[in-house]
Order: C-alpha cells, then sequence, then structure tokens
C-alpha cells in the first residue's frame, strides 16, 4: 500500500510545469461544472505522516482552484461544547452545501489512527470507531457528499531529511513542529496503523488514495489527479449494503388500530396531575445531574391532535433559557442541499438543556414516503440511519423520547371545523391538512411501520392515545418525568 | 412610571375573554402581514421584577400567535465562547430575518439592571453600557429591527402574596424559583434600579412599556396590547442623530494619490525576508499570550491587486485548524434579511484563532456606495457604525488590522490582461472588473474618505503599495507580525 510512496519518487520542473498547468485549468473547469449541477458536495480528507505537507497542500489547492468555493475544515481534538453532543457533530454541523468544496484536517480518522499507532492499540475501539465511520460515509455517500481522503506519505528517510533541511535556515525552521521532529522514532508504529486504519476505510464511495510525499511537485500533482478524479466522478457509486447501517427484520403490527382512543381523565384530576408533575419536571431539569446529560423531545402525530398544547404544559415548567423548540416543516433549499439528517444535527442540545422537535427526522419515513418525495430505496434506508442517528445522542448523554399523538378521524374532523371556525385558530389549518386527512390510511399504515422499526431502547416511542387532549397532555409529561427520574 | 403597575389593576374573567378574542385575531393578521411584507424584525426584549410572570408570557405569545415564526432567545451570563467576543456578539449571530419575531430573555440589559440594583451601583459602568445600547438599537432600528421592551411589574405586596400563593400547594409550589423570593427583600433597590435603567434607554425607536403584572389577565393584555402596536408600526421611526454612533470631523487627504507605487524588493532579499517574517508570525500565533487575543485581518483594494496571494503568504505561517478565510460578495437573500454587519459578526474568532475577511463590511462605504445600492444616509451613517463594531472587537481582545492594496491603473490593466490570457486565471477576471475599472475615480474617492474616517488606534488601516507584489505581500506580512509581537 505504501511501497510505491515510500519510494520517494519525484518530478523535475521540466516534468511538472506542463502537468501542472494542465490540471489547474481541469480542475477549475471540473469545480465549476459542479458548481452549476450543484448534486454533490466533495469533502477531501486530509491526513498522513507529520511533516509530509499537509499544510502546504491546503494553500495548493485554494490556488489551483476557484478559493471562493472551497471551505477549509479544521478540528483539533474535542472541546467545550463538542464534548456535549456524538463525535461526529461537528462534522455534520460543518458540511458545506451541494457544488461545494470542503478539505478537511483532523477528521474523524484523527482519533482512530492516533490509537491506531500508539504502543497497544485498544483493537474494540479501533473496529468500533471504524464501524461507526463506515456508516457515517455510507450515509454522507448516499445523500450526496463524496468523500476522498488523502494519505500524504513517504519514507522515514525522507521525512527526517525535510525536516533537517527545513531546520538548517532560519528562513525556514518555522515550518518544522515539534510533531514532525517525533515522528521518526515512531515511524514504523505510525505506518503500520495507518496501514490497519485505510485497509478497515477503504471503499468504491470513499476511497483512500495515498499521495507520495517526498518531492513536492510529485505532492501537488498526485493530489490534484486525485481531486480532479473525484470531481468527475458522476452520480452516486452503488454502496454494498454492508455499509448501511442495518436493522433487524421486524414484524409490523397494527399498533395504531389497537390502541384504546377512549382514555380520558376528568377536569380536576387534570389540574392536579398536570401541576404535580411539572413540579417533578421542572425539579429534574434544574437538578445538579441533568447538568451532564442532555433531553431531546420528538413529537409527531396526525395533523390536529394536540402537539402544540402538550409542548407547552412542558416548557411551562421549563427556564426559557433551557429549552429551545424546533418546529419542522417542508426544508428550504438550504437545508435540501445538505443530507436529510443535517438539519437536525444542527439543533441537538448542550448539556442541561432540552430540545423540542416539533415534527422531525421521521417526516423521512412519513410525509416523504407517503407523498412520494423521495425514492422507496430512501426511505427504505432511512430508519436504520435514524437508529444510528439516535444511538449517536443517547451515546452522548441525552435521553431521547419519542412520542406518537394518535386521535381517530373522528376527532380530527372535529377539530378541524372547529378551527376553522375559530378567527385565532384558522391559522392552523391549511389545504394540505385536508389533503393529508384523505390519506389517512397510507399515514397510518408508514406510522405502524415506523414505531416498529424503530422503537429501540436508547430512544423508545410512546404511543398516546389523544382524543382527550388533557389525558394526552398527561401522559406525554409522565413519560418524560419517569424517563427522567429514572435516568437521573 | 411603575406607579400604575404598582397599584395592581386587574381584569374580571368576564372583561378578559372578548378583549381575548379581539387581540388574538388582531395579533395573528398583524403578524402575518409582517411575514408578508418581511421588511422589519421585531425583538421584544423581556425585562421585570423576578416572579412577575415572565415565563408565562413566553408561552401566552407562542400560544397566541403563530408560534413557528417566533423565536425564543434566551441567554444566561455569558459562558464559554461567548466570553471571547464582545458582550453583543450572542445578540448579533441569533437575530432572526425580517418578518420574524424574537423573543428575548436575558438580553442585553440583564447586566445593566443586576448593577443598577447592586447596594453601590457603579455609575461609570451604567453610563458606558447604557450608551453601548443606545448605539446598539439604533443601529438596529435603522436597519429594519425594531425592538420592543417590556417591564413586567408589580407592587412588593402582590409580588410576595403570589408567590405564598403558589407555595401554598405541592402542584404549584415549583413556579416559585428561589430568586423569587429573595425579591420582597430588595424590592426597593431593583425598583429604582430599573427606573435609572429604563430611564436612560427609552426611546421612540426602542420604547419601553411597563406591563402591570400583579393579574394574570391583565398582564396577558397589556403584553398584548403592546406587541400589537409595535406590529401595526410602519416605516423606520426616525431615530435623533444623538442615539447614533458618530465620528469627529475628519480632513479627507488623496492617501492613495500620495502614495509612492514604484516600491519594490528585489526577489532574492523578498524570499529571505518572506521566510524570516513568516518565521515570527508562526511563532506569534504559536505564543501563549496569543490564547487570550484574537487576530482579524481585513483586505481591501482594487480589483487585482493581489490580495488572494498575499493571503496565501500568511496562512502558510498558520496551523490549518488556526484560521478562517471569509471571502466576501454581494449578500445571499439570506444576509439580505438582516442589518448589513450581521453576517461578519458571525464570523468573529474564537481566541487563538486568525480571522481573514477577503473584502469586507467596508464593502458598504465602497461598492454598495459607488453602485448606489443604498441611500447616502446610509453608508455615511456606516463609518461611525463600523468605528463603533471594530472598537467592541478591540475591546473583547481581538488585534484588528485592514490592509488596502494600491495599484495603479496601468498595473491593473496589465494584470486583467493576463488574468485573461491564463486558461487557470481567467476565472478572476469577470464583466464587473472591467466595469469596476471604469469607476476607478469613484472608488479612489469613496476608498480615501474611508482611510480618512476608519483609521483608528484600536484597528488601524495600512496603505500598501502593491504595483510590485512581492513587496506588498512582504509589508503586510510586516505589518502583522509587528502589531502581535507589540501587542503580545
Amino acid at each position: 500500500m505504501f511501497a510505491e510512496a515510500e519510494a520517494d519518487p519525484s518530478l523535475s520542473k521540466d516534468e511538472f510545469k506542463p502537468l501542472e498547468a494542465r490540471l489547474r485549468v481541469a480542475l477549475l473547469n471540473a469545480q465549476y461544472r459542479r458548481l452549476e449541477k450543484a448534486d454533490k458536495t466533495l469533502m477531501i480528507v486530509i491526513a498522513g505522516i507529520d511533516g509530509a505537507g499537509k499544510g502546504a497542500t491546503v494553500n495548493q489547492l485554494n490556488e489551483w482552484m476557484d478559493p471562493r468555493h472551497i471551505k477549509t475544515l479544521a478540528y483539533g481534538p474535542a472541546e467545550g461544547e463538542e464534548l456535549e453532543r456524538p463525535p461526529f457533530w461537528r462534522y455534520w454541523k460543518d458540511l458545506p452545501p451541494k457544488g461545494r468544496t470542503g478539505i478537511v484536517f483532523g477528521s474523524w480518522y484523527a482519533p482512530l489512527i492516533i490509537e491506531a499507532a500508539s504502543k497497544k492499540p485498544n483493537q474494540e475501539y479501533i473496529a468500533a470507531h471504524s464501524a461507526a465511520i463506515l456508516r457515517f460515509e455510507a450515509m454522507l455517500a448516499a445523500e450526496g457528499v463524496q468523500v476522498l481522503k488523502l494519505w500524504f506519505h513517504l519514507s522515514a528517510k525522507a521525512q527526517t531529511d525535510r525536516a533537517q533541511r527545513l531546520l538548517a535556515s532560519p528562513e525556514t525552521s518555522w515550518q518544522v513542529s515539534p510533531v514532525d521532529l517525533k515522528v521518526a522514532k515512531r515511524f514504523d508504529r505510525i505506518r503500520n496503523g495507518a496501514q490497519i486504519v485505510l485497509n478497515h476505510t477503504d471503499s468504491g464511495h470513499a476511497p483512500w488514495v495515498v499521495i507520495p510525499s517526498a518531492d513536492e511537485n510529485m505532492r501537488a500533482t498526485r493530489t490534484a489527479e486525485a481531486v480532479l478524479a473525484a470531481m468527475r466522478q458522476r452520480g452516486v457509486p452503488r454502496i454494498p449494503a454492508s455499509f448501511h447501517a442495518h436493522s433487524s427484520p421486524t414484524r409490523i403490527v397494527d399498533q395504531l388500530g389497537q390502541l384504546d382512543y377512549n382514555a380520558k381523565i376528568d377536569k380536576d384530576d387534570y389540574e392536579s396531575e398536570l401541576g404535580l408533575l411539572q413540579g417533578r419536571l421542572a425539579r429534574a431539569a434544574r437538578s445538579r445531574k441533568f447538568l451532564d446529560r442532555s433531553l431531546i423531545l420528538v413529537f409527531e402525530g396526525q395533523d390536529a391532535a394536540g402537539k402544540g398544547g402538550a409542548i407547552r404544559r412542558i416548557t411551562h415548567a421549563l427556564d426559557a433559557r433551557q429549552f429551545d423548540i424546533t418546529p419542522v416543516s417542508a426544508p428550504n433549499s438550504y437545508e435540501l442541499s445538505r443530507p436529510y439528517l443535517w438539519r437536525f444535527w444542527r439543533h441537538l442540545p448542550r448539556h442541561g438543556r432540552v430540545a423540542i422537535f416539533d415534527r422531525s427526522w421521521y417526516g423521512r419515513v412519513l410525509v416523504e414516503r407517503v407523498e412520494k418525495l423521495i425514492a422507496p430505496a430512501q426511505w427504505r434506508r432511512a430508519y436504520a440511519e435514524i437508529n444510528d442517528f439516535e444511538e449517536q445522542l443517547a451515546a452522548s448523554g441525552a435521553i431521547v423520547l419519542k412520542f406518537w399523538l394518535a386521535i381517530t378521524p373522528d376527532v380530527q374532523l372535529e377539530r378541524f371545523k372547529e378551527r376553522e371556525k375559530s378567527p385565532f385558530k384558522n391559522f392552523k389549518i391549511t389545504p394540505d391538512d385536508w389533503r393529508n386527512r384523505e390519506k389517512w390510511k397510507d399515514y397510518s399504515a408508514a406510522a405502524n411501520e415506523m414505531l416498529a422499526r424503530t422503537d429501540v431502547a436508547h430512544a423508545p416511542w410512546h404511543l398516546v392515545s389523544a382524543n382527550d387532549k388533557r389525558y394526552a397532555r398527561v401522559q406525554v409529561l409522565r413519560h418524560i418525568v419517569q424517563a427522567m427520574e429514572d435516568q437521573l
């Protein structure tokens, strides 16, 4: 894998000049074609031996292409609020839109390579993190984010020689970092660790390319060639199913049909229970232990099922600084130019906070499925992607609870009519609502499949009978309070 | 000012019901009209006595209006990366777009009121922070962000009674926070402090409205009335000049005309000087002291003056994790729906980092002025607004340096022709560049006025002769290195 690079091949100035001219023109043209089509993002992961010229490559790419459409994304060890979200959060939130290019330093490979190059690598960690990366990259590829991974490599001798040459003059000595000087002693470990990581994570849709880096001309040429090849690639490559997150087969039951829709609570009991539950919620949310956790609440259900009212009963118990409500409707153009989960990754709460989603990423397997806004393969894939997403949320300390507020068609009709009549509620009813109502069965089938496929221990669904609004509100609060009291 | 509120007026249920119905309809209609026009943002600042029902007001506004177009923005004491930017940063970055409404908790008034209600208020701080707020709100108002400030008030007795009433039952006791219970003892100080703050900061364009809050019906009604009146207000109110930031009169000199355009450096000296300066920059940027500072570099100049090349010579000396280049062109629709400085506030660096602006907020007094994209009053006002902005940057620890790379028309023509000929440089030249060239004199006049009005000690301009690219690069680096070595 590294044989060619460790032979330290070089290109003379005479060989390089015509190549450079040709590659620069081709790169610019390819870049503009992608900007125009705007159907894919390109993420160029920069990794490799320290002192192989990774930093210089950023300058090269910015000089050879139109830098206005390239974003350099550089990350150090996770810190501050990054530690309060899943490890992939910082990469998700910074994804450039389709048509654009991102250059990634300190990518999701950095911790993996450090581990693999350590004296006693933790094989379990390597296997788990590699698998997580494969799922991440498969999802990106399927959603139009192309990942190209460059490993800058050279022989141990060339690495040392380069550092010594630079150190010899005060005009260049500053280019050598303390890390560069430590490479020589650990070269074999880094090399072998990298080999394992690259083998684990090479794929047709997110390939590794080794760049011989001892010679600047060679490095620049091979980098440009790799980027050019990636930019010219059309369409989404076939992604073997084994790369995707997947869920086990599930029996789909008509859960919505089997619910008891007559459940109710009388008004006095309601007032009292509501107050007591809100008090418990307020205490849990103010507790010291919640400072290391977060709460993510997802609300789905038929139109007019009472999501807004239930949400207000929750926020009433919380400090305004502590919660954030994200109402979810059709994605705007800004959001459509990224993978569908992107807009939700951006709203993940910090520790000690509550994120409430009024509709959510489940739109993927509900409205987008039923209204045929996406291909069947896309929503079929989404169950496992969503499970994977929520597993990451739970692993980062979030308590994830999902509510389906369920009503019957007759109650919906009643509420629609009431909304139409009320001068201050009629904004809540639109022609869409009436149209959706005609597809009641399709939505119910989609909801039943969703409930079956995504009801997981780390992010359970609660199916709540909501023909009686008060009953539903108390149930929702009770589930939240129980989960928080259990887990804190 | 508080006399009416401290009389604790109330509304009976019978009086309230018809008012509520009328106000809800009117609020919704007003909200939709604003969404449709999308010419102004409304920011509702929520402040007042603790335990007066500020939190309940968020729920009310979200229930009475369409909550999808309202964003609650709640802030605690500044923490983490907020401390690495100016105090107003967090409010700037969260500004909702035109047409929308923001409800602000823990606003820019919070620290001021705490200070004013303390035992020995620091009058100097109060005066300075009030003045900063007046400038902030005047700029927001002038740029289409309407600010409405609500002070929730009640008598000391009503405040205590309410807390005791809630404490009496476990269903409501959780609504009383420890802070609420401390109000009684300090009521007079809070009241008098608030009076001073409200007097200092009341204005026609950002008025304070006192909301009597002892009775829930009265509170809800008066809140809705105040919001409704604000929503119905058309146009931008006249803002007295005294509210705006302003700069002293300045003599405008033809600095561009007086520059020595023959300055040059020979190639060998260049290579050597460049390397040495980059080394000094690298050391300064890695120094421990820089961890409490940041560096903001602004590049302006004629087209083809060599900004990109100069920037790459800087970034070459920096760690990729440490800098961020923001190329600035015409604002997109997303940016146009906020005040013009908003898109720059969003890119302010954390401590230990470098933000490089390839063109900048100075577009306001250059291209937007010359191309008549804005009214003369807008760019005339901008000099002082920009000085105020940069003063905040410097006060938060940023080293701010601004470069104008100056070339002569003949050199520009040469470079334009060269760009047109080169297959990998012709993307850098557009019809706009040729058009701008025809307005050379207008742009020079605008630049001279800008240099005169915004060259301040905390954010100096460096006018750099750039007919010789190498000379310009060395000059730029030298200024940066000197400023960093001086200040660190």
